[in-house]
């Protein structure tokens, strides 16, 4: 539905656009577009958008896309809106181009892959991967809420990919369509293809800033083995950065995750299951090493115990395990519940994390804030969630200064400043800081060859 | 030494060159140069290079760069020039840049990773992290003579990549040189890393057509399982093709090699271990995977049986299994016993194995010709061998024919005309076919956005 007052449809691009799109819903008054403007990482300077289309196929991006080049229209491509670094904020008088209506797919037992629309929820292409017995490895903790394409477009991790890798190593083939309109096929059910420059692996993780990804050829595996859980509770972050350095080291868990004691007690409030709220920190490891001697599970065991866990043990079984997993998965929305969040994505390597730990301990405590601490700490890649009040301005102040200066520690560590979420907006300043000026300058070198206007997604990486 | 004389030493870039580098030798005069002209591809079109440097470290790359793009002179980067696509042929009036003298290695066992440079051997890279408890899956057959840099530069693969993945999926970070000579770095010793362009997936692969890597951070594994070797004998390719169909499809083996009757022959002609010289094909599986019931084993043998093996049984134990993984890796070199070789490197998806096999028999016998045929069968990647007499002119005619039929098959099959290899200069031709013009073209912009006045080793991939 157009509102032809609210945004002045009588303007020639936009009718243009609406005309050249007759089968496909554009919403163009600020009440449908609400919802479109800002993901979840809550940016404060999103704009109100022209539009927004809701494409259904390829031929609709392509038609956008045609028509923003011709016009100089900005265009943020947004899949279900999940992100956390403001990838998907609107700007001023640019398209939002949803691809939520985009849910094709299907699933070759035979090469063992899956071509997917960029739509639909990494949930439900595990869950149609799974009930032909496959498995998509990628999970992140909004698994049930985040679109495939978002993953492609941020290279998402999640909490196997310490052992299974994030999602560009399991895109085979992309269909992509490119800041003139053109559709380009890269790639496909081949598990190896070095015919020419790897452009596959350079749209994975772009964030929308080269083109927008509307098909993708998913690699998948055989189903794993049901994992081997284990818990360790400890009454010191260091201790527990401690013992996960050593599992790391020597053997290849499934999971390796890490919550401290603030969103253990903001995930207990929710779960009541009977975690610790008196522990600093909970570990929660898996195996799914099937070796005779079980010597995964006993290997982690042994680390939790030389390095002083007040408890630990493996659990019961399966689904015992499950709840453990479950309780790190929703440990965001959790902390959550305590106010609103600035969420971090920094990343050190393995033996720097105990630093790491501890300097965002010393940050809270300067800038008098809350700070929650989640990891996937088997990939040194971690989730500070800086607390705020949006209403205390003070607050609001000492939280964004504490979110730029964790990002600063990471840098000093030898680090980044986004291991699966992406640079997006909200992390763009301190970019050139870690990359350097060199390899920003190469980057948008690429940028303007593939995007000569600059109108894919203009403040995401590159400034607008 | 420089030669003055036979190359002209006085023109004033060369001199300016040589003196910009007064600790590295230059060589100049034809004899000295003359192993640097080609790669293991034999390319009849090479050229007599300027001169070779043998550069040592970082800084002499980057003099060499910055020279380079002054004067616009082409340069070559050289590995161990082990290619098989003339990636590495000598271009008339540029430098060949080897990188044999950059043999750095130190290995961090905390963080498992290894910070290498380009000159070392994949084999070097193995046997260290060997000695700390640790592996570098990537294999290539010529594992011991073939460069890690060249292994970066190609993305190259090998036996295990069927379970272990390819090059790409264990490089961390690079240091690399462009065009202008600046050195960048790009990615680190970090597990997940998404700021910015994925900049370190793109140079890897790009056979040094986009700068020229100097450094290599690489991710290691803990040591894997002592592997089961289950081999199977077939009196038709069409069968053994079925067999691998369906173990690629039911298990991931951590290797499925392939070898026709041609290969078998010249391969007991070298070692005379007793394999069967009347099979059609022999069937190479392994198992990593150690689950309680050793289904993997039993998954193998049974498709090798139901799919009509003349024989097939599990090795007696892991030197056993050793002696037919090293048939399979000589196979290349026993089969150039026959004559000179055109190797092809096509890969199709799994299912179209058999209509590749039976497409190159078919290839053969009209040509006239002898190709031998051994394949990564589990990742659909074959190198189909055209034996060619070269004094032969006829028969080179016939043999060139061949390999361009086999490339067009594959791309008509769905697949690609390198799987491992590269497209150098010897595939450039048909790459098109594979990816077509708008591929093509975007990957052009890419290629002037970073090497603008296409110095950088000019004819491969892209025309010069």
């Amino acid at each position: 539905m157009v509102d032809q007052t609210a945004t002045g449809a009588a303007k020639p691009p936009l009718v243009e656009l609406i005309d050249a799109l007759p089968d496909v819903e554009v919403l163009t008054d600020p009440e449908s577009t609400e919802p479109y403007r800002r993901d979840r990482a809550n940016d404060r300077n999103v704009a109100v958008p022209l539009a927004v289309v809701l494409a259904e196929r390829t031929e609709h991006v392509q038609a956008v896309m045609r028509w923003a080049t011709a016009n100089g229209i900005p265009v943020v491509p947004r899949g279900a809106g999940s992100g956390l670094s403001g990838g998907a904020s609107a700007v001023q008088g640019g398209i939002v181009l949803s691809t939520e209506r985009m849910r094709g797919l299907s699933i070759d037992e035979t090469t063992r892959t899956a071509v997917v629309q960029p739509g639909l929820m990494n949930a439900e292409v595990k869950a149609a991967a799974a009930e032909v017995g496959l498995w998509y490895p990628p999970d992140p903790a909004s698994a049930e809420f985040c679109s495939i394409g978002g993953n492609v477009a941020t290279n998402a991790g999640g909490l196997c990919c310490v052992k299974y890798g994030v999602t560009t190593d399991y895109v085979l083939g992309i269909e992509v369509v490119l800041a003139d309109g053109r559709a380009v096929r890269i790639g496909g059910p081949r598990l190896k293809d070095v015919a020419g420059l790897s452009m596959l692996k350079l749209f994975v993780g772009s964030e929308g800033t080269l083109g927008i990804i509307t098909e993708i050829t998913l690699r998948l595996l055989p189903a794993p083995m049901a994992p081997r859980t284990v818990v360790g509770w400890f009454d010191s972050s260091a201790a527990a950065g401690a013992a996960v350095a050593e599992i790391a080291r020597r053997i290849r868990p499934s999971m390796l995750e890490y919550m401290d004691g603030v969103s253990i007690g903001a995930v207990e409030d929710e779960l009541a299951m009977g975690l610790r709220r008196d522990a600093a920190a909970l570990v929660v490891a898996r195996s799914d090493d099937r070796s005779p001697t079980g010597e995964e599970v006993a290997i982690m065991l042994d680390a939790f115990e030389r390095h002083g866990a007040t408890e630990c043990f493996e659990t019961a079984d399966v689904e015992d395990g499950e709840r453990y997993a479950h309780a790190r998965r929703i440990a965001i929305p959790a902390v959550e519940r305590l106010g609103s969040l600035l969420l971090e994505d920094v990343g050190v390597a393995i033996p720097e994390l105990p630093r790491l730990i501890s300097g965002v301990e010393r940050i809270a405590a300067e800038n008098d804030v809350t700070i929650a601490f989640i990891a996937h700490a088997g990939d040194g890649n971690t989730h500070p969630l800086v607390v705020v009040d949006l209403e205390d301005r003070d607050m609001v102040r000492r939280a964004e200064r504490s979110y730029g200066q964790i990002m600063d520690l990471a840098i000093d560590l030898g680090g980044t400043i986004t291991g699966e979420h992406g640079v997006g907006r909200l992390k763009r300043p301190w970019l050139v800081d870690q990359i350097g000026d060199d390899l920003l300058d190469v980057s948008h070198r690429v940028k303007r060859a593939l995007d000569p206007a600059g109108i894919l997604n203009p403040g995401t990486i590159f400034a607008a």
